[in-house]
């Protein structure tokens, strides 16, 4: 079981190590964490950075991609060197994911032309600009494509595909594992929980 | 705003991300990941390797330490100059929290004697070696040390803190911001929820 998180400059962490957390306990998962170039890969803030240890050119297959978001998007979603390999490796796998603004990427290789999909709140349209239909859900699946809702969702994502990978008591087990059982003080996690004050207080638009 | 988050071989990489993702985004946040030794830090999985900024021995302060759990912890909490460390950048904080096994770590320090904490629900024994009256909740608060259950209640202990440093506002437009509007699609997060039979196939035990 490949499970194939590919990086590039200015990526969401958490995008990353919240699927990463759950599917790399997946009976016989091996993660491989790939950029461009392999060696350090920065985060979206400088302070984090995260060893990609292959080069993209070197994976020819995969058998989940997770790709992440982030403000590198806006860039890898026009990439034709990434959006190339993302279509040669989405043609290998058995689940092709993204999280949050990783859907643009999956979009702007062409992969969301008619379907539904998701990403965060805060980029509806862009999703939309590549073919997507928007869905207001956490988790979207379209077949083999799946994609979660900003950052955080990339957990529940995982959860969701390891129960159908490897059965949804193997899945409560991961769940179990790291202890995910949410309990946030506020219940402020979407634009309409949270209402126009705090997404303001945010920096972001919806839509 | 300091943020230090102590990394050792053997993280466990969400305990550190979750936090980080919340707290970078508080107004004047530095986030600063240090190690025995700059360079990549392997987390309990190889394929994934975090680049420590700094070494420990240059960090002289913190506003808020946040110390990750991982198998790493039996050693890091017997690691004479990790403890001492732990217990210098203690004196400066606001904030000494821990998500998961990294209550081990400030238990090795001394800084539980008789105070409530809590840990992954695997490793009660352990933490209260330390001197730790273990509690069962997902956040444990006694004055500026915070600790936090297993792996992923770090996102909610960061909010915590994070409405404490700049507000209930604040702390929800970053719980906004990240999407944090959990939906797993199991309810298997703790041992209770989840039942024995889950619990045995973690590979785990409780207590």
């Amino acid at each position: 079981m490949d499970i194939v998180i590919p990086l590039f400059p200015n990526f969401t962490a958490l995008d990353a190590i919240g699927p990463y957390e759950v599917l790399r306990s997946l009976p016989g998962a091996r993660i491989t964490f790939a950029a461009a170039e392999p060696g350090l890969v920065h985060a979206d803030n400088p302070a984090l950075a995260i060893n990609a240890a292959a080069a993209l050119s070197e994976i020819e297959s995969a058998d989940v991609l997770v790709v992440p978001g982030g403000g590198g998007t806006r860039t890898a979603m026009k990439d034709e060197t990434m959006l190339a390999w993302i279509r040669r490796i989405h043609a290998t796998t058995r689940y092709t994911t993204s999280v949050c603004s990783g859907s643009l990427v999956l979009g702007g290789a062409g992969l969301l032309d008619g379907l539904e999909a998701t990403t965060h709140w805060s980029l509806v349209k862009l999703l939309e600009s590549t073919g997507a239909k928007y869905t207001e859900q956490r988790v979207v699946q379209q077949g083999k494509i799946v994609t979660a809702a900003g950052v955080s969702s990339g957990i529940d994502m995982a959860l969701t595909l390891a129960a159908q990978i490897a059965g949804d008591d193997i899945a409560k087990a991961l769940q179990l594992g790291i202890e995910y059982d949410p309990q946030p003080p506020f219940d402020a996690g979407s634009p309409a929980k949270a209402g126009p004050e705090i997404v303001a207080l945010t920096g972001m638009a919806e839509g």
